[in-house]
């Protein structure tokens, strides 16, 4: 993932507070907001950039939207142990 | 979404049964394939791409990704209901 100024990182609450975070940086002036996910959370992150768009701000495009892969290994890591991958989406919003 | 020749729908069976759909759609000769997922199994949508392009073919890329939203009307639709509204997400891998 990139990093970015205006990042909503998608958790376990409820999708109201994302779409909240993401309008309270459009209406500070943001030019670009990202939505990231991982795993499972990828769903609720498309939610929260459906939301925006069509119930709250209109004027707001998708810009882009990447997939990508996070490798994560075990602290304890032996050889052969190839660790968890967990696949991710940024979803990148201008208006 | 968008109608394709080349589509897998990713439903709730093991990622590598989708997998394989796309592996056979490119070694069949597909210059194109589409990924299709709704709702929770969008996750898994992203996770069949990424096994596909660093695991089984690398020369495949990502043509595109949309995300949009499905509306489900009830059947006894009455005024007021506004039915179910489930993201989608469709990613097109190209090689």
């Amino acid at each position: 993932m990139t990093e970015s100024a205006n990042a909503v990182l998608i958790g376990k609450k409820p999708i109201m507070n994302y779409v909240l975070a993401c309008i309270t940086f459009f209406h500070g002036g943001a030019k670009e907001v990202s939505i990231k996910a991982r795993g499972r959370s990828i769903s609720r992150a498309i939610d929260v950039a459906e939301v925006v768009r069509h119930r709250f701000l209109p004027d707001v495009k998708i810009k882009s939207i990447g997939i990508g892969t996070d490798q994560f290994l075990p602290q304890d890591s032996e050889e052969g142990n190839q660790g968890t991958n967990v696949s991710t989406i940024e979803i990148t919003l201008m208006r």
